[in-house]
């Protein structure tokens, strides 16, 4: 069986569009890149990612946008105006709106099927594009009804060749979740860091381990998380209203004083604490996974 | 000139009581060692941290009071009543109720130095003891006025032979800066972290680094911290109420959901990245400065 996936071009040469470049050509896909600064698609060239796309090339087998989200729908719908490829995936961190966009536009959902990497633990704190940065992870993807086979089987394809394991859900389900595992906590990250702003390293020097680990989120792009959020705006708005309401609970029982607040912080704590052993066994779990996966 | 400081007894043998028993033993210091739990200052002395403390023993330069903070007024007043040493500090997080409870329980004041060391961005992550714990760290005291030189010489050597740094602060001061940079994020990781409790792996695999990194702070001993927190009402009631509000206002601009949306979290999340680099650089200061004061 030959595989589905021999040509692919990449739109947008983030850390993202590069680091799935790079697990293409490393794999022998020949790659194409596309960036709206000629610096972003050199500079992934430059690091073996792929060749400069040029109008001359045939379509490819896969198109993959790799935009933030806001800018992905614009892309979709230029690019298969112009035929640049047969299939379309791309990577946003949000699904709902984009899903309904596409659909709104015009585009051919035929050959487009929204999909949404994530990045590794390890991953996560790395700036640089790597060929590896999806290995062992999960690759959602959220087709349409009437999603093709030939379509799924390209990015089935991908998603296989990144080292990824393919988990479809329900555009609102994928964005409900990631609201509360990764888009909301990215803000109280920030709101914890805003007071930090303006402070003295004497004063720092007093910070806490759990404060230096809740910020260490907060270090992302401002504008792609703004549009990531403004994107998932009412799944993330209930996370942090929730939060706010848990925080104001918490203050109320520590001004009321009485003699059962250690009681009761002290549960609140303790779920915390297993909150914090589920998500570490999980990840202790993935990263199993992950060597298992990997060819000896 | 002789060092003020040839014998101690440490009361409390968990990480820090132990932590700074291993630093004095190693410095030459003879120390005693004290728990509630015999087992507890029987695997100390194991460690190599001290001996058992004995009634027969004189009373020694100094006195450790290493228990959560609810505890430490009564072991003092205790301790100080025994004659166990002749001056004392403690090493609880929060300060200020317990230097009031000290004063009004009638603990002689010119023998008591409080006192709070914090430990490292690397040692916070290590559960068990360790000599260097508080190498290169800030050591808070709060003197009373009414402190004599001499009381603060034995706590200053003790401070020094741990190798960390004195740091003088009133005790409301410590309180509510330590609210902000390690009571109240602490509580913030455990709501992050109590949804989590019951999840599937499956679920938890789609978890981002932003949330593995913040819930890491909600790992901590539930009593302990909500010992600390009750004892740190006001400030840390404060803080939470402050960041409940900074989350419903980003709740209600997402809601609203008009075009100035992305660029009003775009600045408070530049906001935050600024704290987070202004953190960052605090601590690669305060790790320059540890390697400086290492012997070479």
């Amino acid at each position: 069986m030959t595989s589905p996936l021999r040509t692919a071009v990449v739109i947008g040469c983030g850390t993202t569009g590069t680091s799935v470049a790079l697990a293409l050509t490393g794999a022998g896909v020949e790659v194409a890149l596309i960036d709206g600064d000629p610096r972003a698609s050199a500079e992934a060239a430059a690091l073996g990612a792929g060749r400069a796309w040029t109008p001359r090339l045939p379509p490819a087998d896969l198109v993959i946008v790799a935009t933030p989200p806001s800018a992905v729908v614009d892309v979709l719908h230029s690019a298969q105006s112009r035929g640049v490829g047969h299939v379309y995936t791309d990577t946003a961190a949000t699904k709902d709106i984009v899903c309904a966009e596409a659909e709104l536009r015009g585009c051919d959902l035929k050959g487009y099927v929204p999909g949404h990497p994530l990045a590794g633990a390890d991953a996560g704190g790395r700036a640089g594009a790597a060929a590896d940065r999806f290995t062992g992870r999960p690759w959602v993807l959220c087709p349409y009804e009437t999603t093709p086979a030939a379509a799924l089987a390209a990015v089935t394809a991908l998603i296989e060749l990144c080292g990824a394991h393919r988990l479809d859900l329900a555009a609102p389900v994928h964005d409900e979740v990631l609201a509360e595992l990764s888009h909301a906590p990215h803000l109280v990250a920030a709101a914890l860091a805003t007071r930090l702003a303006g402070s003295g390293a004497a004063y720092l020097r007093l910070a806490g381990q759990p404060l230096r680990d809740a910020v260490r989120g907060a270090g992302g792009d401002p504008w792609l998380w703004s549009d990531v959020l403004a994107h998932n705006a009412g799944p993330v708005a209930d996370v942090l209203d929730r939060l706010a309401d848990q925080l104001s609970r918490a203050a109320a029982i520590l001004r009321e004083g009485d003699a059962c607040a250690p009681l009761e912080l002290a549960l609140t704590l303790q779920e915390g604490r297993r909150g914090h052993a589920a998500l570490e066994r999980a990840e202790q779990r993935t990263i199993q996974d992950a060597r298992t996966d990997r060819p000896v």
